[in-house]
């Protein structure tokens, strides 16, 4: 069985659920088909499974190596890579103009599962050149362009984005990394940046990295931060590479990853570093946001990824590997031994990680596709509404994805029992991989303070009136199925939950409890995150239930045990059965919690903020 | 500051909620004292930040190495493992017939928390002996005390237990390893183990092995298990050593616990091993669940170590971590930074560590006080009560011991931040040496089958109505305690909850539904230990609250502004006020979904049973 994606909820979601193909219908993406998208996907899986994967462990047991100023990545990801490049992967999403192939995103990013399930440490050396790419697309001078952007589309360059500092990780306004305009319009670029990912290696002969700094002058904080290219090999007049004084120092230890570097950089110890500004100066931190929804729904995607790896490869081994009987049996010691997908137990572990992995790859879809129409809408006010659903999206994507993705790492761990925690299997690698996801991008902490402080106050709640008016669209169709009733009235109980914190927080937002909102962020975040999966589970559950509904006709079945009989015989039968009892498990499992958590930040205990620092812990 | 054990918090479990003092009123620990109590954990916590401590990270990167049949402890392991050896550590609540010293468990423990928080690797090794020589000392025959249990208590020799199989784990009764009865009364064993912890190493000249297995004739299954004492080599009658038969061929590759050997032992290869029977015939697995208690407490404890240095790191951290301005100055950029403990969320972080740790202290040492009562008790009906109050209690300290002291560690990375995932920070070790708690020693869907399918069911309930009447009897002096009400209000409802939720099960069981119980034992379990935690902390902060009142009144702090500067200067106000802290924190944010959760159960989702597996995904 396939063990990095299941290729069938994937097209669920793209062609069933957010009908993708009709994307078509906008000038934008013309090119695009069904077809297409079906021959792309196949083709990711393939490379993902016969390239990305084999190398997953061997990246993670040679890891990168720092020798002499220059990094050695895993030697077994050179091939991979290059197969990679070859394909033309990098750039799938991306303008024709400069080599892209003009996909639409939501299709790049279901490809991007198929690589992030098989190979995350792997996928990041493209996935950051994607990322800095396209800042150079959007900001860059036309020269600019013309010297870097087409070898980096190419996956021939590579590039990251630097913005952590010793002293600037989450308050990046704080960064001391310096800019001085020289009289050629170019700028002299002096400071040290720490946990810079694929900062250095030798998959690709350049790097060009997008670099936060502040001009000689500017405003303290945030506003006074301006961002440059700064190539490791600069393009000379005379068309030659050149040393920019630009070096790595060093590589991170870490938990995960370990076949991609995370490297401290230096810029400019000689004061020799040439950047180029993009955009205009003191702007830096408005087009680091506007690149920020991309960045962050890939991070998503890799707790996606190694959810979606956990779970098939946890349901495989628990088809295969037998041991115990049946509960009916188990004081007959004679009984045969089975499977242990067949213990209730196992099965309950099995239904949490699909529902959340299928939840997760809703989600991510649902936000990739809401930013392509939002790219492809012609009217001001459509493509406005658009960005709006991705805006208020990416925070869970980001938070939620990289959470749940965990958790579903660390249940498969406990499918495997022992085996799991031993590197002889692959599950103790996807949670080591995946807990980084938490982290980088803005820590979810952070991406709880962007919903609250920024997202819902964004034009007095403009955000989530809009979504909750879309979700009603949707549920007032979903309300017509009588036998998903139970399942839309918890949804609604707990979407009423969190709109009464969303209410709450406005409130207290107003008064001298202001830190209120923040204290209780991240618990709010991770509720709007679980109503948003429900909900999505619960639109796939209707959509199953008509298909189901048809074959049920089809085969005359109208009985149960004739309709059972058909769910047990027909595969798609049980998979639409099985989209429905995801449904059921996460909503009752779940959503049935909402309201206490609602409560739990209701309560609005202060504790947390007025305990004194001793009572922590006596120092 | 302290980086292991929150001291303070440790005294105010035993001293003034559980009262161990007290335990000197019995004959068998007439000898215990307060004094003597304080001096034996500061010599724990010496040796533990001293000698095990410094060699936590070096043991995790050196590993354990198999060379030749042989297996080498990371080097420095040796010398903090001689310390406490000749400290006498590991027969501290031992019989003193045999070198022990005879303190109470519940002290014991308190030590473990110690070694556990600072090196979980190197403290298995004496762990398992202890397990193995407890076993010995009850079912051994006097002749073979006399040759190894001495040396074992003394920790010159150690011991292990040898129950997995390849194809039997939680399905123990389906075990392979045989024994064939020898004229002179011992046994020939044969047969394979694996996952051995401490199976071989070369921290002592011998290991005591006690071995699962079955001899010629038995029946099927547990019924059919017997118990035998295994040496590596075997006490010649002329008080030699000779080989036994007994080899490792070869150790795991783990996420964490780099320096606990777990090998693959083999048994009796050449037909040469000899056993010897512990107990009677085929009564192998009833003297192995007599035992279990205690060893499954230990796990619990290493996960209650874990939590505690994971909590005190982060707390340390944020503490010295200058990062961000505070929230009502974020908008001016010369604002100083300030350290992270004083944002909101970390704020959050930290209560959820520190309440989590400081119910886990509770709940761990809750349950060997049981232990020692039921042990000190001179009427059999009060052994019985404690016994069973123990009984109902393990499965949640094993449980809720490992994951929420899983949950801790990762909390702890993420208040680190970046750093959090790098291994020059000590906190990724505690996560990855974590995990493993909550696999052996049954994994935690073992223990919630335990819970359920035997500790319910027992005598019809009775473990059940204890438990309660005992809550209840101190639940009704904090009932008078009216600034307490809300809490109370919250943990009654959450206790309500989870009665009804036992109730359903009990007549689920009846019906044809029998396997709902099954299917959410755990998510009850879940239940059990957050509702036995919100107990426990709602009866500390009933204490603390007394002492703080007499604080302000010996301050005659009579109004808020007053009483908020007594908490902030006085040390011992501020450590009550944290106290209350953590109460109303874990209540107020966990105990408020205990609702949901039992809903969540009672609704009796059974898709996960319905569901074909073809549903899982296509094959």
């Amino acid at each position: 069985m396939r063990l990095l994606v299941d290729d069938r909820d994937q097209k669920f979601v793209l062609y069933e659920q957010l009908r993708i193909d009709e994307l078509s219908h906008f000038p934008l993406f013309s090119e695009f088909s069904r077809d297409l998208s079906d021959m792309i996907l196949e083709q990711a899986e393939k490379l993902a499974e016969n390239e990305f994967l084999p190398v997953n462990r061997t990246g993670d047991l040679e890891g990168c190596r720092f020798e002499g100023g220059m990094v050695k990545v895993p030697e077994s990801f050179h091939r991979a890579y290059a197969r990679y490049r070859e394909g033309g992967w990098l750039s799938l999403s991306d303008s024709t103009d400069y080599g892209g192939q003009g996909m639409p995103f939501v299709l790049a990013n279901a490809c991007v599962e198929y690589f992030a399930a098989a190979n995350w440490a792997l996928l990041m050396y493209p996935g950051l050149t994607h990322g800095s790419s396209r800042l150079l697309e959007k900001y860059g001078t036309s020269e600019l362009k013309e010297t870097y952007l087409y070898k980096m589309y190419a996956g021939e360059w590579s590039g990251t984005m630097c913005l952590t500092e010793p002293d600037a990780g989450s308050d990046v306004g704080n960064l001391r990394t310096r800019a001085k305009r020289l009289p050629d319009g170019t700028y002299s670029i002096r400071g040290q940046k720490i946990f810079i990912s694929c900062g250095m290696h030798d998959l690709t002969d350049n790097i060009i990295h997008m670099v936060l700094a502040r001009i000689e002058g500017a405003p303290k904080g945030v506003r006074g931060i301006s961002i440059f290219a700064v190539p490791r090999l600069r393009v000379t007049e005379t068309g030659e590479l050149a040393e920019n004084d630009v070096v790595c120092t060093g590589l991170e230890h870490k938990l995960g990853i370990h076949g991609a570097a995370t490297c401290t950089m230096n810029f400019g110890e000689n004061e020799r570093c040439v950047g180029y500004l993009l955009g205009k100066e003191n702007t830096g931190m408005r087009i680091m946001f506007e690149m920020m929804n991309e960045a962050r729904l890939f991070t998503g995607l890799q707790g996606l990824g190694h959810a979606s790896a956990a779970y098939l490869h946890a349901l495989n081994y628990a088809k295969e590997r037998r041991q115990g009987a049946l509960i009916q049996h188990m004081k007959h010691p004679e009984t045969p031994r089975v499977p242990i997908i067949r213990h209730p137990d196992v099965r309950r572990m099995l239904m949490f990680m699909k529902s959340s992995t299928e939840g997760l790859r809703a989600l991510m879809h649902l936000g990739g596709y809401c930013i392509d129409r939002s790219r492809a809408a012609e009217a001001e006010e459509e493509k406005e509404l658009f960005q709006g659903y991705a805006d208020l999206l990416i925070p869970l994507c980001k938070s939620v994805g990289s959470d749940l993705g965990f958790r579903v790492c660390e249940t498969a761990i406990q499918v495997y029992g022992g085996y799991g925690y031993v590197t002889e299997y692959p599950v103790e690698q996807f949670l080591r991989d995946c807990k980084i996801a938490s982290i980088y991008e803005g820590t979810n902490g952070i991406q709880a303070l962007d919903l609250v402080g920024r997202k819902l106050t964004y034009r007095r709640g403009l955000l989530v009136k809009n979504a909750l008016n879309a979700i009603e669209n949707i549920l007032s169709r979903i309300r017509r199925n009588f036998s998903l009733r139970d399942l839309v009235r918890i949804y609604e109980e707990a979407q009423e939950s969190t709109v009464q914190v969303t209410k709450f927080f406005a409130l207290k937002g107003m008064t001298d409890e202001f830190e209120s909102p923040l204290l209780y962020a991240k618990p709010y975040l991770d509720l709007c995150g679980d109503v948003a999966i429900g909900f999505l589970l619960l639109w796939q559950a209707n959509i199953a239930d008509q298909r189901l509904q048809e074959i049920y006709r089809d085969h005359n079945a109208t009985d149960q045990p004739s309709r059972t009989r058909v769910v047990n015989e027909n595969r798609s039968a049980a998979f639409y059965f099985g989209k429905i009892a995801s449904a059921r498990f996460f909503i009752n499992q779940v959503l049935t919690q909402a309201g206490g958590r609602a409560r739990a930040i209701m309560n609005n205990d202060r504790s947390a903020l007025e305990i004194p620092d001793d009572g922590f812990a006596l120092g």
